[in-house]
């Protein structure tokens, strides 16, 4: 067998312990405070039916979708010659796809199992999903997704629970961010007031640009778009609103004057009188205008979370739909969802050194082997202190003292324990301190409480 | 968009709460068990390049490998127009595919990031595997495998710690296994003692037939598969031994007089004398002939575990390999590892029920939702309740009450919190134990030290 240089696919990466160490810390704390709300663990399989996936992230979503040769003689089951198009010749040979997002296989999983499941159903779901994106800095092919739902409900105290699991996350991780949220019929209703629904999109992108290029720049931007003097005249008074949030929500109402505009102010104005009563820990919510993210979907309330001291895309996201299962049949099953996205908080932790120190150490105490007798003691020792719940290692090999301690140094372990012919004989064991130096002849019982933290 | 009937691909299975409760139940016990012998977590990618998966698992494996089709225009990249063999075409059209078990990538990631580990390097992964194998009961095209491996150590202690490791899992996890060893050295000892080198396989499949098929019939079939009528005479011994398992190694002692036999005895022997001098919890340890598993790439010990109340096959197995990352490039690396098949271990747990009741329970206490100021009352209690700890959700819509019952009911969550007018003023919550049906005005704190466990 020829030796092949060993590598991975772009885009995709190995975890080293370290790295997997903080991760776990990330997913275990998201998962953690999900089911202090009530939110249970579902999975669904890697491989989706490309029926499923299709047609469900625009033609560029199908274009990124990973699509899996069918097994076995695919060419002579392809229905006849591979049509010259490569895009129309995938579907000949491939009938599955890996899962390009949780959304998708949830809704799919709801439609499904709907008979079996409780509504309202609050499930969440933590694996990875895989895009064929030109990978660069930050953006892998494979990633992992943490999305929290709830689905059959359309209390917007589900919203407000979304934005405590939010606060409680960030709070338990200790990174400050700021929560963004709109609302979908807003934005609707701010179209639809100015007599532009069709250019809902063209409006937000240019409120967002309001402060960079300022208000005449994004007027002038607007009528290249194609909206009317009118309805540009129409807008002024929402880029030019300030104050308070109270101040502007006044202000829209008076300017939001359709019914689905002044929906979309109720739903926001409910949200925020519920989190002013009930206070929040770490976060602050602010309504931010220019959010838009994702609107295939999305018909309420929509969040979006940025880490405040580092420059970084949106760490959290998400929002209100209405018919999200009508893709799959099952009409009238408001939801509403959020996804934590694990790799940039990741990287956020990082750069601001926010992990525990003790998320890093995997093993507390390694048994130094001097063979023989005195391993075999070694091994009594080690097996007492797991059972008392202690992560211990013993040095495998008879090995140089020196070798041993350099595995004890490189693995961070703190505490190593030799056991010669005087320890055996005492019934004793001599602890070092890997930090201090300090070397002490204890008890087991003693050692259990020097290494306990 | 067409309405599409939802399903998932053959072979593949959605996990509901409940599944996914008693998964993450055995998951986590595995881990624990590993953490406590300082072994770390890592993950691989689920896509390796074809080339480090192609070759690795005989014929048959490099067909059940998933490919995955390039992106993008794949005709125009195939270098030519396709081979009409579809297993040759594969590989213009393909260059990925999906991880066919955890010890490829293992001994991959162990080449590829040899610099940046510490030996002996002592690792766990727990993913999903992929294989095109034709679905049936019990056999999936996506399953988990729980993987544990020490490397770059010939100790036969790791041997002996993975032993222990089974014990500390299957005591657990309140399983009665046995773990039969063998080891590949003795496999080879009795084929090239009786001048029979090239027929190993046959010896161990006919060793195994003993019982069933009886002596004569053994010898009848081993002379079939071409064995001389001098080794079949020389194996009798081996065939016809009896007594204990001292008694039994005593008897090889004396046939198995190669030094490859000699040493696969010693290490036998080695490890048995270690378990007998540190005990075992759970688990019985019994030399087994018959055991022959993943011939390909083991080399001494081989270990497997079946359950003992219940006809399924192994659901732990492994053994040591001396060259694993040769395939790799990096020479002289000896390692050691075990792998639990979590769906088995699944489906043993539920057909004893073994899986503790506190596993399924997700949610501890719902708070009915009575609307209005109420609402706003238990949405305070919530809040604290979660704040220290409790599982607490509280229905989102101020719908029937009898709706929320039952959600309570269906939900198996074992207390309902109810908060009116009264309970508002008296600063008090009616607690409802849904088991015996009693219901008492409780505060706040008084309700906390009821339901905590």
């Amino acid at each position: 067998m020829a030796v092949t240089k060993p590598s991975i696919p772009k885009g995709t990466r190995d975890f080293s312990a370290v790295e997997m160490a903080r991760r776990n810390y990330i997913f275990d704390t998201i998962k953690g405070v999900f089911a202090k709300y009530g939110f249970s663990q579902i999975e669904t399989p890697a491989m989706e039916n490309l029926s499923t996936l299709l047609g469900k992230y625009g033609d560029e979503g199908d274009k990124l979708l990973f699509k899996i040769l069918n097994s076995g003689d695919f060419l002579s089951s392809a229905g006849g010659p591979l049509n010259p198009n490569s895009d129309k010749a995938a579907l000949q040979i491939s009938e599955k796809g890996l899962r390009y997002d949780l959304t998708v296989p949830f809704a799919r999983f709801v439609v499904q199992h709907q008979t079996e499941l409780t509504f309202p159903f609050k499930r969440f779901q933590i694996q990875p999903v895989w895009r064929a994106d030109r990978p660069q800095k930050g953006r892998y092919r494979e990633f992992y997704q943490c999305d929290v739902d709830i689905i059959g409900s359309d209390s917007l105290l589900n919203e407000v629970e979304l934005i405590q699991i939010v606060d409680d996350v960030y709070e338990a991780l200790n990174i400050n961010v700021a929560l963004k949220i709109n609302n979908r019929k807003v934005l609707a209703g701010i179209a639809e007031a100015i007599g532009a629904a069709e250019h809902m999109v063209d409006i937000t992108v240019a409120i967002d640009k309001l402060d960079k290029i300022g208000l005449e720049n994004v007027n002038a931007e607007l009528k290249e778009k194609g909206l009317s003097d009118e309805s540009v005249e129409k807008l002024q008074p929402i880029l030019k609103m300030q104050g308070s949030q109270e101040e502007k929500l006044a202000t829209m109402r008076s300017v939001l004057t359709s019914e689905v505009g002044q929906k979309g102010l109720d739903e926001l104005e409910t949200i925020f009188n519920y989190v002013k009563a009930l206070g929040l820990k770490k976060i602050k919510v602010e309504l931010d205008l220019t959010l838009a993210r994702g609107l295939n979907y999305y018909t309420g309330a929509i969040f979006e979370v940025k880490a405040l001291d580092v420059e970084i895309g949106s760490i959290t996201g998400g929002g209100r739909y209405d018919d999200l299962t009508g893709i799959f049949g099952l009409k009238g099953m408001s939801g509403v969802g959020i996804s934590f996205g694990a790799d940039r908080i990741y990287d956020v932790m990082t750069q601001l050194n926010l992990f525990p120190e003790s998320v890093l150490e995997q093993t507390r105490i390694l048994f130094a082997n001097f063979g023989g007798e005195d391993e075999m003691y070694s091994l009594k020792q080690v097996r007492a202190l797991r059972a008392k719940g202690f992560k211990v290692e013993i040095f495998p090999d008879a090995t140089k003292m020196k070798k041993q301690m350099q595995y004890a140094d490189k693995k961070q372990i703190p505490f190593v324990a030799l056991c010669g012919e005087t320890e055996r004989n005492e019934n004793k064991i001599t602890l070092k301190n890997m930090v201090t130096g300090e070397q002490a002849s204890l008890t087991l019982e003693e050692v259990a409480a020097q290494i306990a933290r």
